[in-house]
């Protein structure tokens, strides 16, 4: 079967299209004929070495993929041969508290991806998918879809009637957008383009703000909402955002942390934290059972991801630099 | 002034427009000019002394108003003349947990309640409601629409992609679709009216059932949720239904108790509730910071409560009778 | 290996030692020498054919029981040979919702239970029991203390300060006052032996109420929080002790639903329910991420379980007989 | 009446013994007789102008207080004269969610605080306290205790066997000390004193670090839980202990943001929050439904607050040297 690993060390030129050998199915396991890959900005600092520089090589990346199931292992009930699936995101993360052992069963690192024709996985590890999507749009779920619903639904909690922010335009950020827009809620979007702050009206946003021409946002942010301030904020910026998430936030609001776009470590005045009463959250995806729930949300409300551009399964490179451009508006896919 | 009270003796007959001495206005308080009346379930009943036959009489009866600030005591800012605002329910319960203390100062019962031309209520015990509905409109708000709210949103948690069923059609019932709906839920109502059930469908219900066709709705509920059963029922029957209810939530699943217009007593077997992991929660009502959540909901969605028919003040009678004959869809008003 | 099982019919006369072949270990398993069982009342219902009359027979019965293990199937990580584990009652509810499809998974009915020498089990169906408990002690822990945890803690979230009303000295009550009190909770205990009373107090009870010289406990609760009532209760006896629990329970107070000691079914009035902002929880045992929290705080407080008695396995019927008198304090237990 | 102020400038020195005229009682006030007052952090920060340089002045300081009612206005009856009553320290939050409106009404800026020896306050703005408790015990509840309260309770929901991580001995940490033992958790106290960390271990504490002698001590308490990391670290350093908390605390753990004795702003990397699914919750003392509840804990587990030192209302200024000096064990007070 034919993959792509990161070689024999890190950097995008190292991404090489090579055979491996079918791999054999165990008991309990699932062998899955990948259809679709979707890129997340996590494979693009995995494939840089940026996100975990000790991860062992060669690696498979990407974590998101949908399949369809072509065998199984001894005792597996959960599916059956010809379901569509996708990849949990933490494979060994079904349901309750995170943990350690939990977290590190991540694939595309540690774990191998699903940049790869066949997969075997844990019959645990799969999740069949809403049927109205096609292939590449199912792809996107496993990582992007799912942060965007533990940050709003699982952890935030977020009501109708409350008000998001939402940073970007990226995938966590347009499935962040759809999903609060799904729950009722006022939305609020920040981009430094205009060309992607009327796409997100086009999606609904009610709201906008181009944090380039508005370095002020949060505080624009607090006027939007006659100053009673937002209740929750997709924060995907991380240390260069943070300041202006805490103007835009009400008193006893909460941020989702997601993303760290704009650097892990800044001077962080952590003051505004303690006297508007805020909860910062560090969101790390989700749980399966928060999967099958949100497969139930998106199957109620026919929400269907947006795809910016879909790669054949051999320009996987040209996928990655589309991403490291910054150029796209939701998910950037690989059809296999 | 003019209001509507129980006279000397409960029974609709003695309901008794009548000339009352306009309040005076205390420090802390604010007179409202009411514009229009909303109908509940329980006024029908403490007119009819079956909801508290110990209540002093008499009694100006209603909840539900919305009306116009006329007058400000002293130290009042959190509305001004001219704001339009709904009486809060439970006058002394503006937020957290409730309390025997703040449960007794509901309107209609055992306060004065809005079926008069004039009233004063406490500032704290008015809230100002969405511009876009008219008075009639807004006057449904503070009983019906808030007991949806509050089992829906406060107290059940539903989420995005969750299953609702709702009993009937009746006030609570409508805005409990109507909120389901706005959440991103997937709705089934019940009725023993398919012209009923139609309206429902036209609403948005993705599903309907007639319970008289269909005494089994519990088991039919059940398969339209491929076994899984619903995730919240809104329990208007009270312990008529409770056994189809039990029969149609999800093991883990939740029930809001609101009404009990089958019957406040009956044999019931609690296993289900035991073996399914099952919770009750009983519903009276809400707290202003429920209700103030509720109309930023109201807000972001556009939502238009259901008026059925509209009467004239002088006509409150007519409109009892109405009410219970019911043949109503949604809310009764009443015009001042 | 000898094990105990009902026959060929429901009934005590028909509980059973007789032989069965060792049971072989597949991948993903484990091999345990049971030390200790310890008996619900649940069993004593399956056992007489009234908790599932269509259970299919033989069966073991019982749920609770501590071993040691003595074999790892293929794979095996989370446990190693000697390490002393309980069986988990649920044997497939790890963490999070409870489903149909993990609860049907129940040791001592639908599966074989613990009344055995010998069992295998899924290495993800046991849990690693406190050290400072002896075997009688730790195998108490898996139905009785987890329903007890369950409805105070994972589902009640009892808070220091709070009220908690205990029905009865049974074992899972006897858990709740145990759990109520390490959790900084004031506690009443009902029962109809003023002896039972007595221990309850040794337990740190801070009331006791005899329901038999005192019927209406329910009142007499309300009197001991000054009227404010209380916030917690553990509902063992069912239908039969609702309308005082009602009575007893304050505005926005939870009843934890976890036995029917007196009865399914019975003419329940639901108006209190709704009137005073009740919620009504079922509890089923529970998952393993509850056991294992549980775990710790059995470490942290040094908590002893109460076993009243134990007879040594070749007794078992005797044992059943003396859970069927209501004679006990607290467990009964089972040596190997 | 005499009070203390910050007279014409911020500075221990401008700290004045005054007179002022006594207040007028207007409806639903309660004039209070001050028993004794308790310094914290927050006072001294404020009466040095590090607070909130822009509070005008004079100002007396001191959020925390308890005294006799000796007057009541008109309509008052949540509290009786005689009864002896706590001033709430944000006088208009009563319960539910924080707002920028319930904040700013603090006692010891931006409103006149408890230094003094009449007050006048709104009746919903006291708070009868625990009988067992002294009155300078009962001084110490409205901001040190109620704030550890709202940290490990209302927000935190600190559970049985969790294990939570206090920093430092002052006043915030000895609640959160006791409430942690009051509730069945495990305890780590770090402190640079063996002296004081010796105290804390009489009082209960579990293990103690000295992060003088052991600066990695994020680390050893992640040893001192078998690696699975602390529950919950009630954080008071701020940004100079985030590093250390976010090592010590696990994947889903919680630290609560209660104080920035190490300083407001610091490089933070904020990674290990994404990566660790951490949550920072900023906690400013609470609301009066909190105080309540905690109240109740107080009086069911009969915890006496730790008062290190106890000054004549006239040595205000040593006893905020006392305090300034940092050599203090829990809290210090003032007798009137």
């Amino acid at each position: 079967m034919r993959v792509f690993e990161i070689h024999q060390a890190f950097g995008l030129d190292n991404l090489r299209l090579t055979e491996r050998s079918e791999p054999t199915l165990g008991p309990g396991q699932v062998l899955v004929r990948m259809n679709a890959v979707s890129l997340n900005y996590r494979d693009l600092l995995m494939v840089r070495g940026m996100y975990n520089p000790r991860q062992p090589l060669p690696l498979i990346p990407c974590s998101d993929g949908v399949g369809t199931v072509v065998g199984l292992g001894k005792g597996v009930r959960r599916v059956k041969e010809g379901d569509r699936v996708a990849a949990l995101f933490a494979q060994g993360w079904i349901s309750g508290e995170p943990s350690h052992e939990k977290l590190r069963t991540s694939l595309g690192g540690p774990l191998d991806g699903t940049l790869t024709e066949l997969m075997v996985l844990d019959a645990e590890g799969v999740v069949p998918v809403p049927e109205h999507l096609t292939d590449e749009e199912a792809a996107t779920l496993p990582c992007a879809a799912l942060t965007a619903w533990s940050a709003l639904v699982t952890q935030g909690e977020v009501r109708a009637g409350d008000t998001v922010l939402i940073q970007g335009t990226g995938g966590v950020s347009i499935f962040a957008l759809q999903f609060a827009l799904q729950m009722g809620a006022r939305t609020i979007v920040t981009s430094s383009s205009d060309q992607k702050l009327q796409r997100a009206r086009e999606l609904g946003a009610h709201e906008v703000l181009n944090y380039r021409t508005e370095p002020e946002w949060g505080k624009k942010a607090l006027e939007l909402t006659e100053g009673r301030g937002v209740d929750h904020v997709v924060e995907v910026g991380g240390a260069g955002t943070l300041e202006q998430s805490l103007k835009a936030v009400r008193f006893g609001g909460a941020l989702s942390v997601i993303g760290v776009l704009s650097g892990v470590s800044s001077p962080l005045n952590i003051l505004p934290i303690l006297m508007k009463n805020v909860r910062l959250q560090g969101i790390l995806v989700g749980h399966r059972e928060g999967f099958e729930a949100m497969n139930r949300a998106i199957s109620v409300s026919r929400l269907r991801p947006i795809v910016d551009r879909s790669f054949p399964f051999e320009d996987t490179p040209q996928a990655f630099e589309f991403l490291a451009s910054g150029g796209h508006f939701g998910k950037i896919c690989l059809r296999l």
